[in-house]
């Protein structure tokens, strides 16, 4: 028996990478593939359990929405496991804007509500839409844009997965509007009106 | 104008692979990245709905528990998108059987009742288990022994999501006592007893 | 000496597949992975070299630019390789709009003339933005918004290539206004006026 | 030919990332791609070079067999490569228990004597099992339940390759009974009778 | 009870892709991952066992060498598993010229005999060479160039192992001697000397 | 609106590893993965710009040509993103001599001039070659022998991408006769003549 005990004693305990798991060390330099693993021998269940879902996002902001999420930033256990969790809140008149996630897909499951989401396909611009209702399930590929809205009168909650850790979050919005990007290069590079573009800027903050 | 209608038709119409998504054709031949692409003109949006995870799975069995799967041989949208889910009900006295999913990390989300969860590291046999109430969720390593609990008197539900499109699920019961493993083989495999081995493989439908 | 003569004939002479490459047989089934390989038998040297990057794409449309893509549906050898390539013109009013690639990275070199180019983080929307000249690279991270301006008053030629055969191409304003998304699900996922959405739908071509 | 001298000298001899190999450094901190690698001009011939597997090893315990592995802990050069390997040393009543490497496929090549080897699909449990000769070879897909028993009087020993540097190695009953998993849980999610799990928990040191 | 049978039926019965292995079918169109797979139905163990590496290969030949490979052409199991094998056979003055495994790693394990190999790294040139001993592994890291060669007076044999089921194998004096690449275009890139380069199109078959 | 701003502040601002992008830290420890992140807060637009491809490299040398560099170790914004550049230059007798790149394939764009370029496969030996003229892109799989030769009596200018950050390159020259490796291994694994291998060893600087 001291055989195997010992093999395993050989294998394992000095070394800050498992084969099993790398619960990320957020503090230290990431590489492309994720943060480093911390030491097997600091790690308890609780690097494996996030409870931040249980609780209802604040929702009175300008969607009327919350995004909470479970990646690895927040939730140090899935580093490297190749997948990460969220939750979505969407008060009456909630809506998720537009957006991509740069680096992974999306799977949501609808808890509680009713919910309109979409995504939009690259090869033809084509619009793929469906309202959703609770227990429902909705695919949306890796890097598409992509929205959900609230289609009932009342609170809706989702449950979505990522096949990434850290799948990134990129509202278009945002993106055009809530940074020092100038309005002449915006623009030009969206056609969009200077009207509409210093109206959002102003909303979101951007300057330029 | 007419020059980038021009090229999108151009890249894309006329073949069955596109960069954005790849439905499965089940009844075709696989191939070790998944299965082949339907025709995008084929496609609707029903494709990347899933609606089989809103009904309650029936528990009246051996394990009080169901797992209903979503992985891409019900849910062909997920084909190559590098994620699945499935839903779990287990009534009062349900159990998951310990298992693996041989090629895939799975992330849990509790939506009703109350689980205990747990897996087993291989490094070191360490157990990491813990119950989970409603919101809360777990992620278990790919490929390590697993398992989950109903923990309190009333019927639970979790969803869960898997790193692949088909994760596999190899219940470890199952795979010894299911089949026509001979006992002999069984047993100096495993060191259970025989008429352990024999009282399991009666119950599970197992010969040999 | 016949030994290994007869080594290579049996090892890769049956087979549609080689270690070596893949090249496309765009007409089938695809796959996640791919496309299928057509048998290295009837594969030449043509299959691995494209010839339509030496001519100007015509950039008397809306945007005054031209991509002239080398993807594996143009290029079937590049099938399996892990890249691909395209060439822009832009005439001195040209502009590539903001677009994302859903699962490829870029890097441009400008061949001739100047070009502004920049893209925006997802993760706190930074904009990274540099007039490039001739000779200059820049880079473009997976998935994420960027764009292409001309910044001379001359025509500028830049070649891209990108870290997939089929890297995908979503132009926000196309994915927008290009296609029968409902402008009130527009409006609500996006923040634009009204107004706006009517004007772009109608230059793209949208309806709803 | 100084200039490709020179190129050689600045491309590469001031980093310790080179394409070719990446040796790790077991003590500092590992990522989900592995071990951080050690600095190319501190790299010998040696650190590719492994001479664990040409001694036996010690079969004189409970399972009659001994595991030698060279993965990446004890075999710093195949950090990265994609591939490890161990040997197997069965005594005449030798078995290598019911187990899985929950990240990599294995391969078999039996050096001596005859093994008894197989595994079980999860899809359908499927029993491949097969009673092996010196020069046979076996296949064990990732992540699926397989063993090894001696099917012959004399001595086996056999060489084994993994598809990753790292592959874990879960013996089921190891995790079962080796470790303080309460015999509840255990028995719950096993059906395993109580007297069988007192049992060997107290053969294999386990406790609860 | 029946519910989890139903489960597996419904599961994976009717389709040729399992999430647990692709036996390859060898005369259909590939795919940048490898082959078609075979109906589960139609695979039997036969399918995961190899046997033709336990025959000496013939090295009656100019290398007084023979490769036997268990590639996945040869052992259709290994497909999409990322691993397979081959066996060496050096007779006393027998050499496996240089060469390398475009897309794969090698790992050898000496069965008999000693053997001096090396690779030569790309990134200063530098030579790893070693004498190894029955027993002895060592690694070639992907892409590199490497030879073998019989180090004593008597049959050498290894086992070596790929990281991939269908590495390729490019041996140098085959690529550059073995077919109708010009003599002009081969002296111009290899820099040897006219008489070389016809001396050795001659012996070894090639035209130009 | 604050929610969302603030959302983005928690996800991504104390962590030096996003999703975006991974400048490599070239000082430190690399991984298999590429080299170690720079925090997003020390990145700047630079990072992501090379300039060094617009200077043509000096080709009085043996070989009349250049290859300048944009891999990883120059051009740091392109760890992790699964591409790099070069620029070549040749002279009108320039020549780029028969090497590999062990862990990419290359795309080349022909900028100005002529260049006949070829790659030898590994299943039959086959070679593919073909004259290139200004705008012809050429593709070379991933690990293969290739050469490029001026072919028209003018400076010729190539940009070739790859699939990898740090391609590595190995010109089979330099591999054989600018190092160490001693004249009796080389001439046993080339089967080249001594008086080529002692020629050559001495114009390339190797000794053995």
């Amino acid at each position: 028996m001291l055989h195997f005990a010992v093999l395993f004693a050989l294998l394992f305990s000095s070394s800050s990478h498992a084969a099993d798991f790398c619960v990320a060390k957020l503090k230290g330099a990431g590489s492309p593939a994720g943060y480093a693993c911390r030491m097997p021998s600091n790690v308890t269940v609780d690097d494996f359990v996030f409870t931040g879902l249980g609780v209802a996002g604040n929702t009175t902001n300008i969607i009327s929405a919350a995004v909470t999420p479970a990646f690895v930033q927040q939730f140090p256990g899935v580093n490297g496991l190749g997948l990460s969790m969220a939750r979505l809140d969407l008060a009456p008149a909630g809506v998720i804007p537009m957006h991509t996630h740069p680096g992974a897909s999306e799977i949501l499951f609808v808890v509680q509500g009713k919910i309109t989401a979409g995504f939009i396909s690259s090869s033809a611009n084509t619009v793929y839409v469906k309202t959703l209702k609770k227990g429902d399930v909705m695919v949306f590929p890796r890097g598409l844009l992509h929205f959900q809205i609230n289609a009932a009168g009342i609170q809706a909650i989702a449950v979505v997965s990522f096949s990434d850790p850290d799948p990134g979050l990129q509202i278009t919005d945002f993106a055009f509007f809530a940074n020092d990007l100038s309005s002449e290069l915006l623009e030009k590079s969206t056609f969009l009106d200077d009207a509409q573009v210093k109206k959002l800027k102003k909303v979101l903050g951007g300057t330029g």
